[in-house]
């Protein structure tokens, strides 16, 4: 399959089953619409699209795995209203400006309600889960309930990890590090847990989870380094954020670790200097020099090179474990998605 | 029985059932330790004290309806890491700068791993519920889950509702509208849903949870009360929060809603002008004179009747709908907790 062709095909996917997640979680939202007009507030980044990803995955892999797509729509949902209570409170402790192409919540409405707003996209996720119950019955509800527990735990703990790099202004790091925070932070929510979820409803509870690691892992850590490198280079209006908010937020990326490792002492001084101010002190003319310093080191080459071997250990995992399963248009999606994550622009 | 037998009564329960929940408790946070250092922030809140009302309350109804103690622990666990997780988000939404005795988590270690740590109480609240099926089995787990999301969804409904309020500066508020956002934020997770899943366990399922909302939120709205009157009287040693601290953040508690609609024109519209200032622009002036306006028009007094008349209510409501049960120590802790609620300094 060539790169075009697979990427096209994710792309048809993803509308596809994004937009049947998309009607589902208004359902959800609409009803606190009507309680209060504070729910306007929590249907903002919702509202804003976004490509559900994670919903696609999970539903494609219930398909593939034989499930009727319905039976895995209120799991999809779930994870989409959780990923946007993530967004919120991601945005908050990064000080981001924009999403989506728009403020930030909080710039919005301030951090008081933008806290609480993400607190109650957090609570409004649990529902469908438990909803579940009515299609696959209680086991299986409780299956699905252990292991997005595990994703959610998983995630706050990754989240918290880059979080304390930042504040308390770590800097001796190498590419395992980043690896594992991307597992914890990304790959759980992103990838494994959407795929782990598919296969269980798919199979009954029928089939070791575990098998299915290595690639969500693989295609999910491409992505999130795929996604730092937009930030640098990306086209503004397509990418939704403002370029280069990694380097104002200091965020510590494939690209950064791997200057810090590499660069001239007295350069990285500078940098420790640079990355031990807050985001407000911070000049736009340090943010272009820590930008310049990367190109000279060639640390997005190396970042590139990396999210490519990802990939292709990803494309690797996926003839490992998915070529029992029968052909069908959502395992060719499942083995496209590697070549569309570092396709995407 | 006589008010202060009833208080005792109540401090002996908390005590045993506080220390149960507390040990189980650290079992779920010293988890977590093992994983990340991070982990000592999350576990600062629940490491300071505090009375585990809710816990005891969960515990306590189970029991009083022929449950095992133990067949509760994981609900009155799990409501406790709710809880500190609410706290945690609450007083950086308040701006708070105490927190039983000692400096708020955002204070301590800044508002990014602040909200983080939040997030990762809310996330560990959900493992004990899930672990409920090993002793509950799946439907019963399930009913709890449902009633815990429910749960949940007011709280974050009701915490809104107050927020919208301040940043809005809505002052045209009466008493309904107070007792209706208390309903949702302090009542529904405080009282109701722990007496609710008591029964539930108690019970198995078997008895009309909607006969103990009204018990519960009587109680839920007295506790509240006093808490606020305490926040201006109360001995700030014991109280463990700033003293006036409602005043500084422009809280709509009971007072501030009864001195907006007493107060003379030209004084309302000075408390207008304070109140909708930030909490950084507001002087120690501006709150003596506040506080000197709440003791001339009455507002504590007024307060205090209506923490009176609905520990009354409550009192009532219990001999309603709790005579059928058998006699039994947790039936009497249950019977104290208005006088209680009340009493408590």
């Amino acid at each position: 399959m060539s790169t075009t062709a697979a990427t096209a095909r994710v792309r048809e996917r993803l509308e596809d089953y994004g937009a049947a997640a998309r009607v589902r979680m208004r359902e959800y939202l609409r009803e606190g619409q009507s309680r209060h007009e504070f729910y306007a507030l929590v249907s903002d980044y919702p509202e804003r699209g976004g490509r559900a990803l994670r919903a696609s995955l999970c539903l494609a892999t219930a398909r593939a795995f034989g499930a009727h797509p319905t039976e895995a729509l209120n799991s999809a949902v779930a994870l989409e209203l959780l990923h946007n209570a993530f967004l919120v409170h991601d945005d908050l402790e990064d000080e981001s400006e924009e999403r989506r192409g728009h403020p930030t919540l909080h710039l919005r409405h301030g951090a008081p309600l933008a806290i609480n707003a993400g607190d109650a996209l957090a609570v409004l996720s649990l529902r469908p889960l438990i909803e579940n119950v009515g299609m696959l019955g209680p086991r299986l509800t409780l299956r699905i309930l252990e292991e997005a527990e595990r994703m959610a735990r998983e995630s706050v703990e990754g989240q918290a990890l880059e979080l304390w790099w930042r504040q308390h202004h770590v800097l001796e790091l190498g590419e395992v590090d980043y690896l594992r925070m991307v597992l914890k932070k990304t790959c759980w929510y992103s990838t494994i847990y959407p795929m782990r979820v598919g296969a269980l409803i798919g199979t009954r509870d029928g089939v070791k989870l575990d098998r299915y690691l290595h690639f969500g892992f693989f295609v999910g850590a491409a992505f999130q380094i795929q996604d730092d490198l937009l930030n640098l280079v990306g086209d503004e209006a397509r990418y939704g954020k403002e370029l280069n908010g990694d380097l104002w937020e200091g965020k510590r990326t494939l690209m950064l670790i791997h200057l810090l490792n590499v660069t001239a002492p007295d350069e990285r001084a500078r940098l420790s200097r640079v990355l031990g101010t807050s985001r407000a002190a911070r000049t736009g003319e340090e943010v272009r020099w820590i930008r310049e310093r990367m190109e000279q080191y060639g640390s997005l080459d190396y970042a590139r090179q990396v999210a490519h071997g990802l990939a292709g250990a990803a494309l690797h995992e996926f003839s490992r474990v998915f070529a029992e399963l029968p052909d069908s248009p959502d395992k060719d999606f499942l083995e496209a998605l590697p070549t569309w994550v570092i396709e995407r622009t």
